[in-house]
């Protein structure tokens, strides 16, 4: 099996800020990301947060990049417009994407869904069972019918989002909502995940079973083709004799679009 | 049946500064448009350019449009951000939009994909034969198996869009190509349909059927169901009983997300 | 408007089996739902049921039918195969199919999705809320962000259907569980809906909401385009010249395929 | 990489009945298939074709087989319809199914489509060009821009198929036609890819892109997740204590539905 070059991508803002989310994350969402991530010896695993030069998302670093996930909430906005083109054209071009929890209104996610991303919310602590809809997708192995979270934000519906390509999950809230949990989409070569489950006050992310669906969707979110790289202009040349026969008819000078 | 509010916008550059173009539209496209649109009494037409303040798309004008046409080519630049955000904000909430020919690579289409909307081109004038290859859907309406196009820019694939809701026109070209010509997508509230023949250099908008394609889109695209305000922050007064009763385990404050 | 014409199909077995269905339903489902659809003027409403012969589906019927709506739960094997691939096949010419509840078993409705249309059920009387996930589809007009039905029968996820084309409702069960409720599906020319509240021992039928959404359904699956006749051979004469001229290579005898 | 095990199914009619056919296949064209898929080693091939008993299609050989591909045309009726049926049900749980060409027409891809799966067609020995639409999806790999074929024959648009989950190729023919040739579906846990090119007699099957592509598909439509056993009636202990805890109401004795 080829390695998979994952890039954990957390925005690191609240650990640092709240007492209560550096107890359940001392080491960050991405360090616990990545502990649970060592367990599959294919990954090749990266660490990026916002604080960094470019938010540690380099040219460079994309390009050696085949799945990235990202964590984002209190400073989206901080996300320079050119990182996040970057992040989006890289999808295009293959590169897989996990969005994880509030992330759904990073700008990456907003840019390549063209949708609001919104979505209902309330926190209070309560019960939610994330239900697998679709149990041949290799997003669900080793999930049984559902998790279950004792303690979740509840996150509801309508979310302003295109209609996924393919659902996976569908989360039930004990205070009476629904939610589409786990969505998939294909955006030029790249395809992308996103994930509900995991507010920063609650341990969610140290649950096996979520860890084990993240790493499911890395395997799954990997570049499938070819990097392919299309001319845009079709010279008269390569088309068919019949056109060339009659002399063109040209009207323009022809060149790149775009 | 109620009147549908359609704006037409257009760049209204190259019939300014190309004489062939103002020989074949000498009202400018928007005005063979509207031209054509008139046959249909149902519809209240208004046109907008780009060189007018706001290119003529006020929130005022978008706020009482209920579908938008819109061509461009030389100065997808030109279009100021804000309104191409204000467009995208208007679809989602259920305004239609009918992007015409070059306008895959406007702001607004491009906002709304997430994707590059690249394709190949090449300028022969040669033949392209518009395929119906969903004649059951309504903007194919009145057209038989397929439009012939004596001269026309070819378009080809790849095309980089998210796959169609649903596919209505693929064109065949003589030079060899084939292209996805007549698309549908739904983002938020609002229909998009995206139509490519239509080269300023071919009297292509002055064809009966072409119109008609047009019109039927316009049908298509119209508002469909209920204007949404949705709340996003649901108090937990709105939640089931069982979780009022434990005490609400509240870590949040409340209020509107994002 | 031109008037949509409705038959309301049921298999009215229940009803005459159940002491307790026929209290509910004195008149039958049908009789419930044609009570309540004859508050929209536009639709002509027609009656067919199982014991009839052709289970009132002639073909006749059927050719004057737009929509067609269908409850059926005890006898799914006792409609006659011919019937079944008979509403198959107006479908793909554009007929509407509203398929309610128990009806995700019919034979019409397996046979349109090519799959099993198996869910999980339990019968607790517990509450259901219907959710409104796509604010903006015609087929929620007139309904708030949720219908609540305080005694259901509760079906489950995974629901063997494939992705629908747009996702309308999604249901919240008191008891854990959330279910795909009400989705949509465009099949050769024709529009299928499915929704599913509405089992026979509970007045689900009764109440406005419920009405309203199978009244909007009716509304948005009426046959939308042309009635296509496509030659499924074509002759070579109809093909471009150069392959006339360079003298056809002909190495069948052609004819209509299957 | 796990073994695939690969059955390759074919009609097996026209080789034997067609001297020219038999020119082109003299080990019919499963063998044709066969030699070409023995360059990947990690494919286990078997043979099936129409006039073995059970048109060696078993029980046992399904559960051993996790892609079929299909072949077929003279004799779609002489399939029986359990055996179809059972073809349908293993893709359900998630077996591959790669159909070639007439096999648009077979029992067991109208099953799972539940459309009429009819188009048009023309044999004419034209030219065929297969443009990849999607060059980042894995079909594609190793395939440039387009295959191009010298005689091919010529189905058409429109196509009675449910929109493709994902469109890989769409072909241009030099006659005037486009046709959705390279589509992917997902039905149940299974993967369905359609080819068109290969008609018998042509020697497509001969050409390394399309096998090329034909390998690629395989590899594409092996199993991707669980196989999943779900209860389909939900014993009301495994509700919420709620419902438990108030007496449950039951109406029904509970058991499997369908």
């Amino acid at each position: 099996m080829n390695p998979i070059r994952v890039t954990i991508w957390n925005e690191f803002v609240h650990e640092r800020s709240h007492a209560e989310v550096r107890r359940i994350y001392p080491e960050g969402i991405h360090g616990t990301l990545a502990s649970a991530l060592r367990a599959y010896p294919e990954l090749r695993l990266r660490i990026a947060t916002l604080r960094e030069p470019e938010h540690g998302l380099t040219k460079e670093v994309l390009e050696q990049t085949d799945v990235l996930t990202w964590w984002g909430h209190a400073a989206h906005d901080e996300v320079d417009d050119a990182v996040a083109a970057r992040v989006q054209q890289r999808v295009l071009e293959g590169m897989g994407l996990i969005v994880l929890h509030s992330g759904h209104l990073s700008k990456p996610f907003r840019r390549l869904m063209g949708t609001s991303c919104h979505l209902c919310w309330r926190e209070a602590g309560e019960r939610e069972r994330v239900w697998v809809i679709n149990p041949g997708h290799p997003i669900t192995r080793g999930i049984d019918r559902f998790i279950e979270l004792e303690n979740s934000e509840c996150y509801g519906e309508p979310f302003g989002i295109p209609a996924p390509a393919e659902q996976v999950f569908i989360s039930w809230f004990e205070g009476g909502e629904v939610f589409r949990s786990g969505n998939c989409w294909i955006r030029g070569s790249g395809r992308i995940f996103y994930f509900s489950p995991g507010h920063e006050t609650y341990p969610i992310y140290h649950n096996p079973l979520i860890q084990r669906v993240i790493a499911n969707a890395i395997h799954w979110a990997q570049p499938q083709g070819n990097r392919a790289e299309v001319p845009r202009h079709v010279p008269v040349e390569q088309a068919r004799e019949k056109i060339l026969a009659r002399g063109l008819q040209l009207h323009g000078a022809g060149g790149v679009l775009g």
